[in-house]
Order: C-alpha cells, then sequence, then structure tokens
C-alpha cells in the first residue's frame, strides 16, 4: 500500500438514487447504500475503503442529502463529522462538488481534491491508485485531470474521451490532454473507439486543485460560483444554515462535466490518465447482472437472501431482498427485484426502462415504494 | 331454469392440489377452493352453482380429504353434512366416485350419479344442462354416460373420446356409442380431430346409475369394488371409523377412466353427449391466462388484488395474492404469481414445468410454501 497523498482530499458526492435500479435502490435507500456485489459491504463503504491509502480518515469527505447523513456516518464510523457536508436539496454534480471544493479551498488553500462517485464498482486497487496518484500529480502541475477508463468492450452505455497528445509532469507518465468529449455512441462507433484505443469511457472522476476548479467554473457559471464561495464562507460559522437557506435553492442544476470539464477540455487544460482497472457505473440490472457473473451470461445470478431461490433452466438476474421461495421457470436474461413491499419483473434487454416505471408510479401515487 | 331431475345426484370429487397451479394452489389451499376466474367465488362453489339447478341443494355430495372439510363446508353452507364423503386418505378418482355410489346406492338403490370435476370452468349453463339432462336420460336406459366436449382448437392437452353410433333413448337426441377413448395426441393428430368432429375433448364427467357403475368397477377391479362395498355398509353406522382405518388405505389408486370407462366403451355401454359449452380444465397457468383474457394473447391479464399492478409493454399473467407494487417491464408471455411466501416467475411455454419445481421445493425441504 502506498502512503497518503499529503495535499490530497478526496470528495464523494453521494446524492442519486439510482432509479434504474428501482426496487432495490430507493429515495430513502439509494444505490450507494447497498451491497451490489456480493462483497458484504455498500458500495459507499467500497468507496471509502478504496480511497482510504490514498487519504487517510481525515481527508475524505462526502456530500449527501439530509436524509442520508445518518446512514452515511453509520456505514463510515471514522469520517470526520466536520467532512460530512449536507446539500440541502439536490443541486447535480456541480453544485455537490462545488460545495466541496470551496468548503476545502477555505479550510486548506491550493489542496488538491479529487471526487469520486459513491456508487461505482472499481477492482484493482493497485491500478487504481497508480491513476489517481497520477492524476493528482497532473493536477499540481495545474491540470483538471480525470481518469479514464480503458474500455473492455465497445459499449453503448458510456460517454467517452478521446487522448490527445501527451503532458509532460513528473509523476503521471500516461497523462494526456483531453482532444475532446464525445457523448454516448451507436455501436458502430463504439466498435471504432473500442479499436482506436485512443478512446477511454469518461467515469466522471475529476481531480484538480480545489482552486484551479473555482476558476474554472467562475469563468462558465459564475453566479453558481459566487453563491457556492458565499455558502462556503459561511459554512465552518454559526450563520451556515441561514446562507445555505437563501442561497442553496437558487443554484444553478448542472452537471460539472459541462459547467467545468468540457469548458476546460476546449482551452487544452484538462489532462486524462488512463486507467487500466474493472471499472462499472452498475447503472441498471442488466450491467449488475453481467458485474455478478462476470459477464457469462449462460447463467443465473442471485444476489441476497440465496437459499431460497429455485432456479430451473433460466439465465439472468434474481435479487431476494426477503425470505420468501422464488422459482424461476424457463426464462432467458431474466431480471427479478423481490423486495418486501415491491417486485419488479424485467429482462436484461429493458433494464434501462425501470427509470420510466419509476416515473409511472410516482405519478400514480405509489410513492410509499420509491 | 329446469326443475331438479328427481333420480339424480351429483358428486364432486374435491382431492387434487394443482401442482401445476403452484404457488397459488398448494397442499392447505388446493385449487378448487380458488376463484381463478375472477368471478368472485371458488371454482368449488361455481361447480356447486352451477350443478344446484339440476338436482337441489339436498342432492350433491362432496367427496374430499379431511384436510379440507371446514374449507368445503364453508364454501358450501348448503351442503347436507351427510353428503360431505371424507377419504382417510388420497386414493384417486375410481375409490372416491365408487366410494359415492355405493354410499348413495345404500341410501337410495337405483339412484343415478354424475361425477363433476371441483376445480374446473363451464361457461354457457344452459347448454351444459342439457348435456347433463341427455347424460341421465342415457344413464336411465342402463347407460354409462359421459359428456365430450365439443373441441374449440385442436388441443395436445387433453385425451379425446371418438363418436360411434347413435343411440335411440328418450331425451338423449344427440347421444352416440363411444367407439373409443384416445389419450392426448400429438399436434398433427389434433389437428386432424378437430376438423373431423368426431373427437370430443374427455372432460372426466361421468353419468350413471350407481349400481350400474358399481356392477362394472366389480368386473374389472373387484377388490377395490368389494373394499367400497364394505365401507359403505359401516357408512351411516358408528362402525365408519373402523372399517374405513382397516379397508381404505388398501384400496388400489386407479382412475375411474381405467377402472370404469374404457372397460365399458369396450363392451359398447359408454354413452357420450356432445357438449357445446366452454370448458377449461385451469390446467396451467398457461391455460389460466388464456381463459382470463379470453384468448387474447396480446394483453397482460391481472388475477387478485391489481390496482398496484404496473404493466408495461408486457403480456401473459400477474397473479397477485399480496398488496405489494409489481412491475413488468417488456416482457412478453411472461407468468408472475406473487403470493406472500413464494413468488413464480415463468413464461406460457414452460407452465407445465411448474410441476417439477413442487417436486424440486419438496425434495428441498420447502414443504412449507407446498
Amino acid at each position: 500500500m502506498s502512503a497518503p497523498i499529503e495535499d490530497f482530499y478526496a470528495v464523494i458526492p453521494a446524492g442519486g438514487v439510482g432509479s434504474r435500479l428501482w426496487p432495490l435502490s430507493r429515495a430513502e435507500a439509494p444505490k450507494f447504500l447497498h451491497d451490489l456485489t456480493g462483497s458484504g459491504v455498500s458500495l459507499l463503504r467500497n468507496t471509502w475503503d478504496r480511497l482510504l491509502p490514498l487519504t487517510g480518515p481525515g481527508r475524505i469527505a462526502v456530500v449527501t442529502g439530509k436524509a442520508h447523513e445518518q446512514r452515511v456516518e453509520e456505514e463510515l464510523p471514522d469520517i470526520d463529522p466536520a467532512n460530512v457536508f449536507i446539500e440541502s436539496s439536490q443541486r447535480e454534480s456541480a453544485a455537490a462538488i462545488g460545495l466541496a471544493a470551496a468548503i476545502l479551498q477555505r479550510r486548506e488553500p491550493g489542496v488538491i481534491i479529487g471526487s469520486f462517485a459513491a456508487d461505482h464498482h472499481i477492482s484493482r486497487p493497485r491500478a487504481f491508485d497508480f491513476a489517481v496518484q497520477q492524476a493528482v500529480a497532473a493536477a499540481r502541475a495545474g491540470y483538471i485531470s480525470t481518469i479514464g477508463i480503458a474500455p473492455t468492450e465497445p459499449s453503448v452505455g458510456f460517454g467517452y474521451i478521446q487522448l490527445g497528445d501527451e503532458i509532460d509532469v513528473e509523476g503521471a507518465p500516461m497523462a494526456a490532454i483531453v482532444e475532446r468529449f464525445v457523448e454516448k455512441p451507436d455501436l458502430e462507433t463504439a466498435r471504432r473507439y473500442y479499436a482506436d484505443r485512443s478512446f477511454l469511457w469518461n467515469a466522471g472522476m475529476f481531480i484538480s486543485r480545489a482552486d484551479v476548479l473555482l476558476a474554472e467554473l467562475a469563468a462558465n457559471e459564475p453566479e453558481l460560483h459566487a453563491g457556492l464561495l458565499e455558502i462556503a464562507e459561511a459554512w465552518d460559522t454559526d450563520r451556515r444554515q441561514e446562507v445555505c437557506d437563501r442561497v442553496w435553492p437558487d443554484l444553478k442544476k448542472i452537471a460539472i462535466d459541462y459547467a467545468v470539464a468540457e469548458p476546460a477540455a476546449q482551452k487544452g487544460r484538462l489532462a486524462v490518465v488512463p486507467g487500466h482497472f474493472d471499472w462499472d457505473d452498475v447503472g441498471d440490472f442488466a450491467s449488475l447482472a453481467k458485474l455478478i457473473s462476470g459477464g457469462r451470461s449462460d447463467e443465473m445470478s442471485i444476489l441476497g437472501q440465496n437459499d431460497r431461490v429455485l432456479v430451473d433452466e433460466s439465465t439472468g438476474l434474481v435479487v431476494s431482498q426477503t425470505d420468501r421461495v422464488i422459482a424461476v421457470v424457463g426464462v432467458e436474461g431474466l431480471i427479478v427485484v423481490d423486495t418486501a413491499d415491491a417486485l419488479l419483473v424485467t429482462n436484461s434487454e429493458h433494464a434501462q426502462r425501470v427509470k420510466s416505471v419509476v416515473g409511472a408510479l410516482h405519478a400514480r401515487g405509489s410513492d410509499s415504494v420509491l
């Protein structure tokens, strides 16, 4: 294990519900609080454990909603309570990461922060560490850095980052300039990218000096930047609540990709480090099935209390959160998610549609199960 | 409505569990106790209601197991308790119907009995009545009668009865001799039968003078006949329990088809009346789906508490016995059966395999849900 990086802080935005994983993931129990990989701990705890060697326990911050404060502190008993940043309401990633940047910059000017989603799966910790260390080195040199994942298949489910020229930064031997960001491609394009090897998956990890990130935000979203600075100034005082109540609700909802990363890329200020580790955003049940089965589509994966699940000539995924007997007979690519008060049955092909089910249930007034 | 038929008694064997309908149908709550058609009452009660105009309430007997005595009497509050015949253990249809015949023959020599399954679905009551009236007329003339269902499709799921020469019996204008019984055919044969119109589905309804039926049984299964007579002799006395305990367990397990109907057909003593009404044995979830949807395979049928079932681009059947939210997304021909302690997910194609699931669950020791 490497020693913690002295001037580095990790920020974990823990906000999204993960509606494509309903009814497992819910407003009250979002994706990051679940053990989706059978590891025995939640994705949030996995993320913490992965970052800990790089930061030490006192230098990991979590940005989350009021509703999840208690559960986050239960999952992460070693977190410094001063590093749990509560959002008054959801304002997307630019506000969440920008808030953390502004607070941490006040506490420790020039600090480097790296933001890492609370609900992604990553294996091969040494390769992850090496990528982060390079990204921090590039950030120390003034770049905003990202880690792009070396694709393991021609996926149409992720955005891509095209590698540009190498940069010459000590400690970042694999870093390059980001040529451009590409939205989720069609299959033909994805195949071309996969063959090309200069395209990486955009995993939404950004590493940067806090002041550099805030300057980029100021250039692109000055009102959002001003609001975050006002809140950060009051944060460690008794005026926090009052200022948050006044300023936060009007902050612009925008993703960090649009508010910071893409504009920085256009200016040649965004560096990317290729990450050669397994990464999955566990975006829907099809990808969860794939993750659990290790890509073997000819078997039935079971997540949860599985000793009462009977599988007969079926493949796919059964998620069991109750002790009910579940019998699955003769269906391929099936997805069954069985919880105490809600049951989902779909297939791999339609896993993305689950999000619209949540919308439909909301419209019907079934919010108690959302 | 026609008046009750004076010398006629209906017998309802209510024995089978209906394992192909697990987890809806169970040892403790067999198929005949369920409302499978959304009519609001159980199949058993449907059967009673259908027979009542032909018999009156005092002349319907039910043969069932000890475990179901109470539920049967709850479903049929007007039944004469003396007409609930409890089997000590399951001994198949020849013993069940033979017992009823022997008891009723002692009580009322020369009575005509008709046996009708407790768990079939029949619509068009006037056509049913007309068929039974003809079958009774043929029985009065000494025949063992059956009602064969005029096929509505080339089914491979039922046995067939081939019509022979017409018989000349007053009150039975459509009756004919049974030429032969045919086991479940392959699809090509079924298509030929369907086109031919002289083949009817064997629905297992037998109508006969009790003494004629017993004589046929004596000829083919003398030991079974002797045992049943011994039990019947003791039935309405204080020796019933003692004789049942001694004789019943050794009775041969054989279907009435083999012990009575087929041998009678070979002797030219079996008459058949074509029944031109909708009939379904509701044998598995595929046939239940078809029954509920009226044969429209492009929709999702829902049985049970259905206001929390959300269907998105899916077809098939959802049976809901709980108040859980159920969301079904993008699956064709799906079958979901959701009960408090067990969940089945399969498709129409594999509906017949459900019986083997029950066997597998038994082998695993999951009997509490069987």
